[in-house]
């Protein structure tokens, strides 16, 4: 049995040690991007990936490079995420976000020198494999993980999430619109994670392809109860809602298919993620993780 | 000898291929990213890649990914640079800027879009390769490409040229710091472009160190003329000079030195691209290259 939680002070303390120091004519941008990517958080996608890695058989030290280059891809998409362009938010995990605090361009170029770095430790771990074997799989996970961030993955994702809902097509399938996004969005990223893990570990085809369906099934329920938790408030950490996407005409799977019709979808995605990891039972660690997602919306 | 020359049309025809379509959902942002790549521009950074790989020994085959990623880093640096929150620019190259057509959310995620798809298509090639020697280049390629673009390379220069330099300690050196954003934001691309050709062809280290004394110098040479080109205007092609980097007290070689004295430093960068390779009379059109840049200024 692999323990998830025993991932995160192993990202916690091997994160820091992936960031550079510039002279001090940039220096900024240094602080700028610990600022954000030092910033807490679960951590889900490099724990993702440790714990692929795990049960593929690669050591922690192999997937750590890979862990936390999905660390920094994630914290680069919330800096963007939140620019004025973009979401134009004011706060991120109770802190003002990287542009209220650096201003506008130094966050754009922070999250750009962060999907930058993501990308040259990568290339440096895979330069640092001393065998072929895994030098081969380590460029294969490297991979794996630029596609799904890039603009057939998570970025796509982003775009479709800003069309127009009232100029959009009358015929377009809502249904098929939202679950692209969510998909792309959120998902994307979490089976990066969760598959750039079992590559690096050596894993079968088919193994990958029970995980990736498991991933997509992860970042389903996570969005969909992020939806729920914004439309119904959560008592213990938010008191009341703090915003109801419905007022603002996005698109969600509460403004779809109302409340209740959400947790019926959250239902039948965590019964999907528990089917594609019927045949592994020493993953109990990652049915355990998606059931309690939705606990606090249910 | 290897012409220059010869290898702008093979780039142009490979580009395209390397762009991928999405949904319709997402399409759109296809297209933003399109728009700026392939808008033309002289492709210096692709084809400086394809010359170092000859010149070492590497097909134009192999360094193609590479020198498309490279041309993919450049388009997204504009894009990003041409933003409202950085340049603010309304025009490129005589076409209105990304954000001016797509809206700044969208040139925003485009320049990500590029940025990210440059380091799938080299992962890409790493994984092509079949021979071990090979993937170990092609990856080493990769990670020398992804330092030199990231927070302390282009970006670092593009951080330190946004330092305001009335808010600037007087006791830091204007010349340091000058020749620092030179150095970063226009040269670290092209050593980047020329080097990763050469790590692919598998060339020694100290012919690397020398080709990457000619890509400084090729850059600072770039810069200067640019910044001369911005004061003297160019008859040619502008009639007047459209802007003076004088007026808005922004840090150039010409605001700094003076015409003569830009120019002299100009004559001080070319001196030493040719002693950088004085060892090489078979890299004439290296020297070719970089004696033409300041012709119009001289």
């Amino acid at each position: 049995m692999i323990a998830f939680e025993s991932f995160l002070p192993m990202v916690e303390a091997a994160l820091p040690s992936y960031l550079q120091q510039n002279e001090p004519y940039a220096r900024v941008i240094d602080e700028a991007m610990a600022y954000s990517l030092l910033s807490g958080g679960k951590r889900l996608r490099p724990c993702f990936c440790l714990y692929g890695a795990a049960f593929a058989g690669a050591s922690a030290q192999e997937a750590m490079p890979f862990a936390c280059a999905l660390e920094m891809i994630h914290a680069y998409s919330l800096i963007h995420d939140d620019l004025p362009c973009m979401d134009n938010d004011d706060l991120r995990r109770g802190k003002p976000t990287n542009h209220r605090v650096y201003g506008e361009a130094m966050a754009l170029l922070a999250g750009d020198g962060l999907l930058s770095r993501a990308f040259e430790v990568m290339a440096q771990a895979v330069c640092a494999c001393e065998q072929t074997q895994a030098r081969a799989r380590a460029a294969q996970a490297m991979a794996y993980i630029a596609g799904k961030c890039g603009a057939c993955g998570m970025i796509a994702g982003q775009v479709a999430d800003m069309a127009d809902l009232n100029a959009l097509d009358p015929t377009v399938d809502r249904g098929a619109l939202l679950a692209y996004i969510e998909r792309n969005k959120t998902s994307a990223l979490i089976c990066a994670a969760l598959v750039s893990g079992l590559i690096l570990g050596g894993a079968d085809a088919s193994v990958i392809r029970d995980f990736e369906a498991y991933g997509l099934a992860f970042g389903m329920v996570f969005q969909i109860t992020d939806d729920l938790l914004d439309e119904l408030g959560d008592e213990k950490t938010f008191g009341k809602p703090i915003h109801s996407d419905a007022k603002n005409g996005k698109l969600t799977a509460v403004t779809l298919y109302g409340v209740e019709g959400a947790r019926a979808q959250a239902r039948k995605w965590l019964a999907l993620a528990h089917e594609a990891l019927a045949d592994y039972p020493q993953a109990d660690a990652l049915i355990r993780l998606i059931d309690a997602l939705p606990q606090r919306v249910f």
